[in-house]
């Protein structure tokens, strides 16, 4: 008999899921799409007939403990997805209430990607004997998940760690979320793209991004023209990276984390965004601070980090149950 | 028999000492001068005799369960004072270590000033049934204690909290700590005598400040001033709260609190400062937090508050203890 449990990533387009055991191995997994679903209850339906189809194909008895779901504006209290742009399903979704009926008797319980990515470092990943960290995920937009104490922050409301929208620049670019100059446009794979447009109309040097248009443009082509010593390229992460690592300064001061993990698609741009951000954030850190606090990418290395996350969501909590 | 903590402030003229109950009663208190020992030790000894006289002095029979401490640069892991530019002793000051062994068996918690100020709000004030919620000094600087999951947020190194010292502008005033911008520059008693010189400087308005030089200028005689209808001094307020309110909303964003408390000097200046900051937390902060967070004074009403701070420390301690 293995003891595991079942780790849900839900995104725009896919819903992933898998058996995860104890080390965060994830013993098998599958996809569903998410997009194809207009109706709630007929996605969970078809989600729940998908996870024993994957139960029973893996083969060994398993004893499934507990259930983690990470979902773009997944609130941890109130087990609901609220108000999710990229989701068919609008306003509030009961997800963990509706879910829970189909798994009566382990815990279920559900948070945002970021929250979930930092559960994920604490317990199988860089972060396992650490009490104060933060993990923040760079893709379209910028997520965190702070870990205060020993215990993720959730805040009075659940929505705590919400560094994307942080202000970085009083009436600077437009963000989704109807602000005016958050950090998540300045720093995300959107945000280095801005800042690459904003210096092609600065400057006159040639760059081999001068071919490719807004809509084209990946934050993949920017380090891959860095990497070649496009000079452009490179300062659009220059600029990122001194950005980042003012506001992480900002966030040290608030939290004092022994370390922070940077992870995300822009992420694996590596030191071209590693070494600036250390560099500005060790600049603008408190004194008692400096030289303490480590910046590093993710050591949970798998193609299923989502999925990991929201598995280590649910051993957490089986951990907390325990108390 | 009377169940009793000590409650310790260290300041860098007056240390100041009470017997407190369990409902914030200070029963009985004292102080001494911190400025006349350049010895450490010789402080202590005297420090400690001085508690004996005022628990005799009480003349009930006092069952002292333990000393909470609140001093700047305190930290909570080491028990250490490390660094105070305003008091003789320095570099690293073992406070902890050595005042134990005068109450060998109770104990002996130290902190932070504001730290000590957020959990006496949590244990005898307007926080009692909070678990996430901050607490702001504007003092001489500005201090902050974030509670996190009905914890005093620690951190890493013992330090966490600093929100003076998050950048407001870059390159902007000089700070006593050696970076620049730092927040508590713009936003503390002294960050609005700066702004108000400032303004002194741009603008032509008449304004009875023009009359005071620096070193005599207080932020009272600049509330003063604005109660009176001078528009200079009013404008140095709405500054001063718009820039607090936009770096509230920064917090905000990252630990989600439920109320945040504005206390000490110039705290007193009451709507002239709550209000623009108010406003301008609210227009800034990202929109699942609007209309949720309260702003408000300290509900402590006690002449004595960082003496209450500092006993509160000793309770929320024993109560850790019996867990």
């Amino acid at each position: 008999m293995v003891d595991a449990v079942l780790g849900i990533d839900i995104g725009g387009t896919f819903t992933k899921f898998g058996i995860v055991d104890k080390n965060g191995q994830c013993l098998k997994d599958n996809f569903i799409n998410t997009d194809k679903y207009t109706d709630f209850d007929e996605f969970l339906d078809h989600l729940y007939k998908e996870i024993k189809d994957l139960i029973i194909s893996f083969g060994q008895e398993t004893n499934i403990m507990g259930v983690g779901i990470g979902a773009p504006n997944g609130n941890y209290y109130q087990g609901t997805i609220e108000h999710a742009p990229n989701l068919n399903w609008k306003g509030i979704v009961p997800f963990v209430e509706k879910f829970q009926k189909y798994f009566p008797n382990i815990p279920v319980v559900l948070t945002n990607d970021a929250n979930a990515a930092a559960i994920g470092e604490m317990i199988y990943g860089g972060a396992k004997n650490m009490n104060n960290f933060l993990v923040i995920t760079l893709g379209t937009g910028l997520g965190s998940g702070f870990v205060v104490g020993g215990n993720l922050a959730y805040g009075h409301d659940g929505f705590a760690g919400e560094l994307g929208h942080v202000n970085f620049e009083q009436d600077g670019r437009m963000c989704g979320c109807g602000k005016k100059g958050c950090l998540e446009t300045y720093v995300s794979a959107t945000g280095i793209k801005r800042t690459l447009f904003k210096l092609l109309a600065e400057r006159t040097e040639k760059s081999e991004l001068r071919d490719i248009c807004f809509n084209e443009l990946t934050s993949k082509m920017i380090s891959e023209a860095a990497l070649k010593g496009d000079s452009i390229a490179n300062e659009a992460f220059d600029i990122t990276g001194k950005i980042l690592g003012l506001k992480l300064a900002d966030a040290v001061a608030i939290t004092s984390p022994e370390a922070i993990f940077i992870v995300g698609g822009l992420a694996k741009a590596g030191e071209l965004i590693f070494k600036p951000t250390r560099e500005s954030m060790e600049n603008n850190l408190f004194p008692v601070f400096r030289g303490k606090v480590k910046i590093m990418p993710s050591k949970l290395i798998d193609t299923n980090v989502a999925v990991l996350g929201a598995s280590a969501l649910a051993w957490k909590e089986l951990s907390n149950h325990k108390k």
